[in-house]
């Protein structure tokens, strides 16, 4: 294959037959003004302070914003005649530098893709690009919503989340978007000179699902609903952390409470908690919770006085508000970031059989240094705890000794401090073959070069 | 306390004071015809050899049918009086003689207090006499089902299901009804002579559940909603009966896959199944699914060819149909005892962490003698495995060491050739405090004396 000098990521894009390139796009929207491209070629990797080094400085060198699939195939066609990157871009709202161009070239904006094709009982089609809060508030008008997604819900995109997220708010109902049945169907373009539009249906559309748009461009998703709730945001303050957590496993496995978030936050996480901080008692911790208005009832019956409810509205996302839900997964880290930029954070991922020992015994590992939230997930249909520890950050050396210890206790880690799929996926990838897909959708590996790190390794 | 000879509840009941009470009940329906008081008095504990023989004689001296709560209260009130015992019955569904008058008396029909009060988002309030099949048809219509019902739902009683059963189709998601949050709220009467109405919620409403009606006259139930699938009956034949037991328990697991009932069955058991003989193929292993129709595609992605689907068609329960869960559950002995009376079955909880493995040793055990089928549940949170083998009968001693082998290696049983609710319920009883509540309920010990052993002998 006879792909673009990528041995040096970190260099200079400027050998790219940009203007050629740019000519063959005809009217497709174009941006090239590099403090724009500058700004719009980051995500949020800066969480990392590793990432924040290595990948501050990459950029795009032009955007590209298609307002079609037509376009979506001009644009990868023309890429790939000129040999010219595309990395893909939704929210932006990634922490792995999903959406960072480590080789220059186009950063392909898809919000623009963002009509819904239709909604029958249960499944939606749409455009990749379209916001998830905005699909959400369109579903909500039929009597459905999205079964899971992450808490940058308000800024995401769909197709971000299937291509660079793995779950969240919903996934104590439904695990992952791994799980079979989370991701019906992925229509993609390949990056060919004459690409392909390909429908990936079932099992094969989860090749495509966390794989950072590696392997293809996603154009459209069918994703499966859940029924709508009214969801009532509940904050019980604890005395004991280890109370909030159990008693949060408790309700997690309790198949009679309709829930969709479940997170046990330790003290003195509550004290970043800017809007919420109100409802957060000091020195205590607490479990956040979206319970559905029927099962609310239950909820309390089984709380039963062992902690104190301090708060109980209505979720309620629209503009000016702050769902609870942005309090919990990686907007807890995100709330502290907003006052102290010393922490950073892990990704856990809690033995099912054990969690409890085993979130006690991280705390007494780490009683300061990694302050726990766990977020209560399904997982291979087992009851189980993401956790997302506010990391006090030293040194590189001292972050890979805390993950090493989560692992040598089992408990694993999705390793947010590196930028390539394979290093920082794990356990959050399905079965599918994510690397052979590549072979057939970006034969000369120009989508995003270097983030599929397996791939790369091939060609060079 | 003064109550009745029930030392010997075999004996007659003529001793009651009928007309006294038959006077004191004004203008309620009262049957005192004997075949059919007689005929009324059984329910299908003869699925027991056992029981069959310990129960064919009992009987009630009338049959009173109250038409308002009101008419509950003054039935009470005056079986209270007369020292007369009560036994209420609701569909006659049930197979551990839940309504068969131990010591005559009344029979209590409640299939009266059918109306539904009202129903809320996730919610309804009905009367305890009502039919499930009609409930879930009135729900329907606005776009909710109930979270599960038995497989005797054409027949059975909202109240006699929460009184007398523990779960069944709908279990595999919500679990049984010994989970928190599935029985809202319990209105019962008292048997005193002047009775209460007390409204037990949450969970006090569990001492009334599976307390086969002897601690309060249930008169309205509040009970959870699901929202309503269209759900699609599916059939699929194995080669090996432990393929369709692994294929069923992966799709239980599949937190993606919207099911309602998963069912694997061992030939010869379909050789038996009437309508759906059909889609039996000789020889072969079914498992007998009900899968939401959006679903349907993840369902058959994971089936990957491993199997072979006969049936496909959406679930009817209408009057002249037989829905696929007709034959799942205890109504996979009945299929079989239409044709062979020789039969008996037991009811098994399997241990979630090694269900595999205890399903194939059960089957090596007894490889003809207990014919398996599962019906997968949630369980205290896990994904496990109901099993109601059937049994061909051969003496009680033989029985009874079936089930201590079952026992022996670790797979539960709840004995349904024991009439009393101790004997009987185990595992399926919730941790609250029904003989209690029977003292406060029913201080003459009046609600089928000798039902809840536990109590009598405390009387006696």
């Amino acid at each position: 294959m006879n792909g673009p000098p990528f041995d040096d990521i970190a260099g200079q894009s400027s050998g790219y037959p940009l203007d050629a390139l740019i000519a063959d796009l005809g009217d497709i929207p174009v941006e090239t003004s590099p403090a724009v491209v500058r700004r719009r070629s980051r995500d949020f990797f800066w969480y990392s302070p590793i990432l924040n080094e290595e990948l501050s400085g990459k950029s795009a060198d032009l955007i590209a914003t298609p307002r079609t699939e037509a376009d979506v195939v001009r644009i990868a066609g023309a890429c790939a005649r000129h040999r010219v990157p595309l990395t893909v871009r939704g929210g932006g709202t990634g922490n792995y530098g999903q959406a960072v161009p480590l080789a220059g070239g186009v950063l392909l904006d898809i919000t623009e893709l963002s009509a819904i094709d239709w909604v029958k009982p249960g499944i939606v089609r749409v455009g990749a690009g379209a916001k998830i809060n905005q699909l959400d508030a369109e579903l909500a008008l039929k009597g459905w919503e999205l079964r899971m997604h992450p808490s940058t819900k308000r800024t995401a995109t769909i197709g971000g989340f299937v291509a660079g997220g793995s779950g969240g708010i919903g996934s104590i109902n439904y695990g992952g978007l791994r799980e079979p049945g989370n991701v019906i169907a992925a229509r993609i373009v390949t990056l060919e000179e004459t690409p392909r539009v390909i429908e990936l249906r079932g099992e094969a559309a989860q090749r495509i699902n966390h794989a950072y748009g590696t392997n293809g461009i996603i154009t459209a998703l069918e994703m499966p609903l859940a029924p709508l709730w009214r969801w009532i945001d509940v904050v019980v303050a604890f005395d004991d952390f280890l109370d909030a957590v159990a008693f949060g496993h408790r309700i997690a496995l309790a198949d009679g409470v309709v829930k969709k978030v479940l997170a046990p936050v330790t003290w003195p996480l509550p004290s970043y908690f800017g809007a919420l901080r109100p409802h957060c008692p000091d020195g205590r911790h607490l479990l956040l919770a979206m319970v559905a208005e029927p099962s609310l009832e239950s909820f309390k019956d089984l709380l039963a006085g062992r902690g104190t409810i301090t708060l109980e509205t209505p979720t309620d996302d629209s503009p000016g508000k702050v769902p609870l839900y942005e309090y919990t997964w990686n907007h807890t880290t995100l709330q502290v970031l907003k006052t102290d930029r010393s922490v950073t954070y892990l990704q856990c991922l809690y033995p099912h059989d054990r969690l409890l020992e085993k979130a006690a015994q991280m705390r007494s590992l780490f009683p300061d240094e990694a302050l726990q939230h766990f977020e209560f997930i399904r997982f291979n249909g087992n009851v189980t705890a993401s956790g997302l520890p506010v990391v006090r950050f030293s040194t590189a050396e001292r972050l890979n000794e805390i993950i090493r210890l989560h692992e040598d206790h089992d408990v694993g880690i999705a390793n947010p401090h590196v930028y390539t799929i394979e290093d920082g996926s794990r356990y959050k990838k399905a079965e599918a073959d994510q690397l052979g897909f590549k072979y057939e959708a970006d034969p000369f590996g120009l989508l995003n070069p270097g983030k599929m790190r397996s791939f790369a390794a091939r060609t060079n």
